[in-house]
């Protein structure tokens, strides 16, 4: 959190330089867990002195950009109306913010090293909750397949967001091609199953 | 690699020891990328003299234990027949090798810390190509969808193997459940689509 909070002009300044950290850190960090205070810095395009007049300890910094992550996802995901028909909410959830939950995902696994688990727990369970309310609401109006746990079907999600938004940056799919690929296997993943004695 | 070969009880002995290294550095380097030397002979049960006598490099330890989970990986899946009904042969390889799947997308992010790419390619290139294979010639065949990559089913697979790996480690699955879940929303989201006109 911003240590010192100067008036006017500065203050803007001031706040102009702590989203430019904050993005930066979002960026270093979900690609790299290990990034340094140093590497952030240079990313923001900022001093050292400048990051840590805004942020002492690494892992303020981490909790901080966390945050900021979160927020940012929530307010894309509070901006939506997921009160439709559960398969069309969830394509549309998918195609607005799979980059940012696929970063949150990142920014998490950093975040895990450094914060305890009760802080990250609380940052993280208000997009979680929406994603896990629509399965929830799928699964009750026979739009999604209920032989499967809620929170295992969020789970897998999730795994797939993060791996893909990883495939991405290493070329193996474009960010155009990713949130239309995640919708498609896994509005096909939770579809309800026609019969449940398919196994061996 | 072993740097020195002795002969008859002590190649035993040496041998014996290689293995509770390279075990015990697949477990740790699969949960904490970062794992040092020191942990990875604690968790083996031998002396860091023992540790550096066989592998006088971090680097190279790492190359032998994904070198080692890979060979083990080869050896369960070219044991399994994939030759029959897509899906089944899908369902089996997921049962008998998720976890040694997953633990090879695991140690692989370690080993991308530390060796060079093409290494990496080379050495994970057999078991990702068995993979590849079942999906191509399912889809060839009408038991999968055809309209999405077989690199990128095969990709969203792995995820998944990755993720639900991590789940059993915190708990919010157990491993009798995960090779049945996986399977499940694997099945369903590689079966053929009945319409393309899906989008939105």
């Amino acid at each position: 959190m911003p240590r010192s909070t100067p008036s006017g002009a500065r203050r803007a300044d001031a706040q102009h330089s702590v989203e430019k950290i904050l993005d930066a850190a979002i960026d270093c960090l979900s690609r790299n867990h290990d990034a340094s205070v140093v590497q952030i810095a240079q990313a923001a395009g900022v001093g050292r002195v400048t990051l840590y007049g805004h942020f002492p300890s690494r892992e303020g910094l981490v909790e901080a950009a966390l945050a900021h992550l979160l927020e940012r996802g929530e307010e894309v995901l509070s901006g939506l109306d997921l009160t439709g028909e559960p398969a069309q909410s969830l394509r549309e959830l998918i195609g607005s913010s799979w980059l940012l939950i696929a970063q949150s995902g990142a920014m998490l696994e950093a975040a895990q090293k450094v914060l305890p688990p009760g802080r990250i727990h609380e940052l993280h369970a208000g997009p979680e909750q929406r994603v896990r309310e629509l399965i929830v609401r799928g699964q009750a109006q026979g739009a999604f397949r209920d032989d499967l746990p809620a929170a295992w079907l969020a789970s897998a999600l999730h795994h797939v967001l993060k791996g893909t938004a990883a495939d991405v940056r290493s070329g193996a799919m474009t960010a155009e091609q990713a949130p239309e690929f995640i919708a498609q296997i896994t509005l096909a993943a939770y579809a309800p199953q026609p019969s449940c004695s398919h196994r061996p």
